[in-house]
């Protein structure tokens, strides 16, 4: 459809913004609009500028016959210590401790915006690598995953707690969960990881770390690859049985049951990005 | 920050995509670009127009004093059709028949592109209703209820199959279900529905319907109100526990296990929206 500038700048971030990731050509938006591709570069600089100065992510240009864009989701280090504050002052309010040490955050996790912000903040972490698939174990974990493939461009698998008959044959494997000590089992669909994958792990909530390292133990069993792991929260005091991951936030219980929520390992893996460079990838 | 039209409207598209069923008032975009109001309606006319050719949605434009516009996404109906074409050409192709008469989705479940316009064809039947909070059952309808989520502005609370200790104090219920004949329980945290709130039901896969049914007891069980159900994939053949639901699919499977696939009673539920009037609310 033909169209001005301003009707292609609306439909442009519409449409770069649902396909993060993914190389979209000068020639794809000039038929699109049935404009000359010297016009849609002068549009993608507009729209490359606003989404740099507002903080909404990166739009990488590729340069050559096969030209494009790619608009990369990232969220800037300012932006993100000022969610982690609010979150953290939303967790520190009422009456969230609950007996064993858990913490009670159906609610946060139960709002689709928030879910997106924190899937923005851990995809910024892994903008630049790449990552094919996003694992997590149900439940809570599932709706962060989603989030963050949908910042990635990546499919989800979701290993269940027990084998289910709606996903056909499975590869399942036991492991211990770190803080109670029992032993549970882990089970994915067969078809749902390929040999070599980059698997990026999400979970909500880590205590000792048990449940991410089976989640490394079935990828492995795939002959995939653990690209990270990420969560929401993790406790400060336990022991874990895994290291390098990143986590937004990080909480501890003193013995009066006082809690207490600090930042995370997050800003250890944050790398800025020099919005000039377009060497992202 | 001070912008020209053009980067106004690369900031007011992602705003308003961002903000779905939100009123953003005149004033709040006027201070955000340090722009007279009357700019502002002008580019509002612009992203208006562009949404509703483009099919992205609606901009619903509120007049007087306190005025403002509401994003509502909304899917036209001959884009909802090719895109259960799609489905139904992607469901019914490969091995996807498991036994007892279950479809192995797992993969397209796992998409976030796909889910998200399942979302966003659920979203335009509830568009015009007044929707509090979405709820699903754990674990395969979580994506799918955060995707309507997010395009109706509303939160998510997820039925558990046995209670948690990381959510605190809940109700329970046990159900039969339709399909097996057993029975089962269902649990949701205290916190997580108020009295008279409109909940909106959304699954997976329905066969018999006793799930839809637990959780329509479920909501009553808070005395809430259930303002609608909604499935991706409902299956032709078993006598329904529950009537009045939009199911986007219906399978059927022969006595020759050959599957198929046909549209299911979405195209029922769907109101025409006439993009010249405004009175969607």
């Amino acid at each position: 459809m033909k169209m001005k500038r301003s009707g292609r700048l609306v439909d442009m971030t519409h449409y770069l913004l649902s396909h993060p990731h993914e190389v979209v050509s000068l020639s794809f938006f000039s038929e699109r609009y049935e404009s000359a591709k010297s016009s849609i570069s002068e549009d993608l600089v507009i729209v490359k500028q606003n989404f740099e100065s507002q903080g909404v992510g990166w739009l990488k240009t590729i340069a050559g016959a096969s030209g494009g864009v790619i608009y990369v989701p990232f969220v800037q280090k300012a932006q993100a210590a000022a969610f982690l504050k609010d979150l953290e002052e939303q967790l520190a309010s009422g009456n969230r401790l609950l007996p064993g040490g858990y913490l009670y955050m159906t609610d946060i996790l139960g709002q689709p915006a928030f879910i997106r912000s924190i899937g923005q903040l851990i995809a910024s972490i892994y903008a630049g690598d790449s990552i094919d698939t996003i694992i997590t174990v149900e439940t809570k974990g599932i709706p962060l995953a989603y989030a963050v493939a949908s910042q990635l461009n990546t499919p989800v698998v979701i290993a269940r707690k027990s084998s289910k008959v709606t996903e056909g044959s499975t590869v399942s494997i036991n492991y211990v969960s770190g803080s109670t000590k029992r032993i549970q089992s882990m089970v994915l669909p067969r078809r749902s990881l390929t040999p070599g994958a980059r698997v990026l792990i999400i979970d909500d909530f880590m205590k000792a770390g048990g449940t991410i390292r089976g989640m490394k133990n079935l990828i492995q069993e795939f002959d995939a690859v653990v690209a990270g792991a990420a969560v929401l929260v993790e406790t400060k005091e336990e022991d874990k049985l895994v290291d390098d991951y990143v986590s937004l936030l990080k909480l501890s219980i003193s013995e009066g049951e006082q809690l207490s929520i600090e930042n995370g390992s997050y800003f250890n893996y944050y790398k800025e990005v020099n919005w000039h460079e377009n060497d992202l990838y």
